[in-house]
């Protein structure tokens, strides 16, 4: 029997998602294995897969097969609708850009990177400004093209790309919300953790252990080990596909949390890939529903259920199992304190649960205005500094500590940054509606038991894949619309609880 | 200024050499790194990235600007003629074969293996038989194919696959006179040997003490750690690309010598695609002259250079070091006796120097009468024994320790075999011109100087890269036509020597 335009799409999108997994395992390759002389040589590997799934996605046969699957899409059941849905966003999204464009933002891009680089050598904006200008000069083209395709403002457009059925209106009043609470929250947080400061944890915690220690934590959250990897990078990342995921973490011997909580929140990242859905995973439907809700997840495992008391009982015996550690500052009570410490810094990559948000929303003010057209790119360290300064009330003393501590926009990821914070408000969400429907959350967290939570998620988040939007999954997930509310509740119990 | 059909040519090979890079990637990792569990998707992606590769191969588009490049073919200078000559030569293999046999053979070798692997077990052949029975047949069209369109005979086209302008008469020539002086040098071989045998090397010797030596030993070959990786796997091989070359090896930590031989092997293949000519390093004519000359420098590499008295005595300072071992049965003398050790052996890779020829040339002369329809797949167990013995004196008790024990016939490569004796071949003749020209060879090894052997080698061999055929590469190196005369006179002195 024939194929159906749809079933050959289906097919279309099956190669395309083999070579997603090549892609991806060229990445992690890159970044936890590659010679360091061989970047050039995997650049070009890299650049020809991805030209080949951007030819092979838009090329006419594709298109004629969804304008007839489309045609005939009521005789579709609610999966492969919202497959068809979702094999029309991703051509869509890659047939707006024109080739030219791509290959001059690629330019672009690179050419901004590394001067990126030099001006944080040097400490001097200046020598990344014309650079930086060039690439938002692109994306605005960029995003016009993307908007119009989509039928979306600009900056929605972009949004779209990494969250998609996020607006700038949605962001807009949950950023409201939490501008409106989170200074205070701040301040009363740091006053109470002041009259109990933490004892520090002093010693020398060999990598080794360390990585023993993350692999049984993981085990008990549920990581597969026989279809999975836990290894070490530079900076913390998640790639694979499920079926073959692989996290990274870099552990710190001076400290006996970065490496653990790393890797615990790229696991959170892996569960939600693993708990995609199966008869789908190889079409656009079971992917992910983007980044924020990727974020939820892993926030939702690092933050939520790791930075807890609960977890802290669990975690000290095998502190003292693997790390050999002892004496009065390794209580569990010592050891909560240094999880939840709230300090106001420069820098977002060092920033704590608190405080993180405001390095996000001067991040998606600054970038907005950068893309209207409302802030030279010149201008950017001052304006930096004086949001910086009205939302935390510190300022940076140079670039390196400014504007020049972020890559993102240099490699032209604008409409990126919300979605850090959206993740932590819908992991909030969540959060709330495990612990009203598992009561005994507590004692499962501290008795090392995840399989409950691991089984609501699945269910309720991970199972749907990409088949609703992120604010209908997280109405049905939660029964709630999604706001900052539940996010902002979980904050003030954690951080204003009675020392 | 638009470009020429034959540089539109290289533009699309130059995609094709990054697919190959990918899949190489892919394939290291599966052996390497993937968790046990992912085969199943690493299977999808591997197929993917080929049929595309395929796919990419013989658009008519090639077809057509081979045709216009070739009737421009007078105005190319001697590389890219040449070039253009292998881009012929891939293109007509790939569109030899039509999809639906390739999509036969692909099913009936995967389930061969199953079965290869249940009759392993269960030691009878007849498991296995009516699998590698379909198997046979379809090799036999495809061979037909292949034949028809290189204009050779069908098992002649199966050499030009893995080795390039060998022909059936050329192995002939080269393995009668070696069927013709070898059992007498065997004979000879273990007489001499009998005289004094090796004292037992006894002791446990760790994985990483084993790992540092054969790291140093690699960086004195020349090995680019840089650009390259060493790891450990199932059995030893090289994957990748010259900028990232990854080669493998099996420690065993019984046995000095297993692991360290199998890295030396492997760098003689990884320092082979180094030496490549780097101009062309993305381009048909820039690759290996096929398996027999990749083979000729691992064993150079392996037998030549490293199983010799010259290596031992570079090699027995650095035992002591890394293995911490002393004792009279760690002197030179002895070390030698055991690299140089001859047996007759049921299994072709446990065989050593001198009576590996006997394994293949078994091979070839069965799967020649198994193709002709000479010899009918279930009368191979009877064939092998007589065969054996006839060429050994010794016979296999049972089906794992005769016609079992390969791989190779499951997964449908035939004419594969030749090309390892055509490589001791090979490697013979260039290490007599060798030694004829760096008259301090010797010296040079003992001090653990390798680069100008590896100088050596890259002008003569590596850079020539796929510009001429096997034949004239060689004639060209040594300044003589390939035979088995050098092979056969330094096998002569190595193994006749008096004790």
């Amino acid at each position: 029997m024939a194929l159906t335009p749809y079933q050959q799409l289906e097919q279309e999108f099956r190669r395309l998602h083999a070579f997603r997994g090549a892609l991806s395992l060229l990445r992690w390759d890159a970044a936890v294995m590659m010679p360091r002389g061989s970047s050039d040589v995997r650049g070009e590997q890299l650049a020809a897969l991805e030209t080949e799934h951007h030819a092979l996605l838009t090329t006419p046969k594709v298109a004629r097969l969804l304008e007839r699957a489309e045609a005939a899409a009521s005789q579709l059941d609610d999966w492969p609708l919202a497959n068809l849905r979702e094999m029309r966003r991703q051509r869509d999204h890659a047939i707006a850009t024109p080739p030219s464009l791509i290959a001059r933002l690629a330019k672009a891009t690179s050419r901004a990177e590394v001067f990126w680089v030099e001006a944080r050598k040097a400490n001097d904006f200046k020598l990344f400004a014309p650079h930086l200008a060039e690439v938002v000069h692109l994306v605005r083209d960029k995003a016009a093209l993307l908007g119009q395709s989509r039928g979306l403002a600009p900056y929605d457009a972009l949004l779209d790309v990494f969250t998609p059925g996020m607006s700038t209106a949605d962001i807009d009043t949950i950023f409201t919300a939490l501008s409106r609470k989170l200074p205070g929250l701040i301040n009363a947080a740091i006053a109470v953790q002041a009259e109990q400061p933490p004892l520090a944890l002093t010693g020398k915690f060999g990598v080794s252990r360390q990585r023993s220690l993350a692999v049984d934590v993981l085990k008990a959250l549920g990581f597969p080990f026989d279809r999975g990897r836990l290894d070490e990078s530079e900076h913390p990342f998640t790639e694979g596909v499920p079926g073959d995921i692989r996290v990274t973490t870099r552990f710190d011997a001076l400290d006996p949390f970065t490496g653990l909580l790393g890797a615990v929140h790229e696991t959170g990242h892996a569960m939600y890939d693993l708990g995609l859905p199966q008869p789908w995973r190889d079409q656009p439907v079971g992917r992910d529903r983007g980044l924020a809700l990727e974020e939820s997840q892993s926030l939702l495992f690092e933050m939520n259920l790791c930075r807890s008391r609960a977890f802290v009982q669990y975690l000290r015996p095998l502190l003292e199992k693997y790390l050999q550690v002892s004496g009065p500052e390794w209580t569990e009570e010592n050891l909560y304190r240094h999880l939840v410490r709230v300090r106001r810094s420069l820098i977002r990559m060092d920033a704590d649960e608190l405080t993180y948000p405001a390095h996000i929303m001067l991040r998606y003010e600054l970038e907005r205005k950068i893309l209207e057209g409302a802030l030279p790119v010149a201008d950017l360290p001052e304006a930096w500094a004086a949001s910086l300064e009205q939302r935390l009330g510190i300022k940076p003393g140079n670039d390196v500590e400014g504007c020049l501590q972020d890559i993102h926009w240099a490699v032209g990821h604008f409409g990126y940054f919300p979605s850090y914070v959206l993740g932590a408000v819908i992991a909030g969400q969540l959060y709330e509606s495990l612990r009203t429907e598992r009561s005994a959350l507590d004692r499962e967290i501290a008795a090392g038991q995840f399989g409950g939570v691991m089984e609501w998620l699945r269910d309720n988040v991970h199972a749907v894949g990409a088949r609703l939007p992120v604010k209908e999954l997280i109405k049905e997930a939660t029964g709630k619309p999604l706001t900052a509310a539940a996010y902002l509740r979980y904050l003030e119990a954690k951080y204003l609880e009675a020392p």
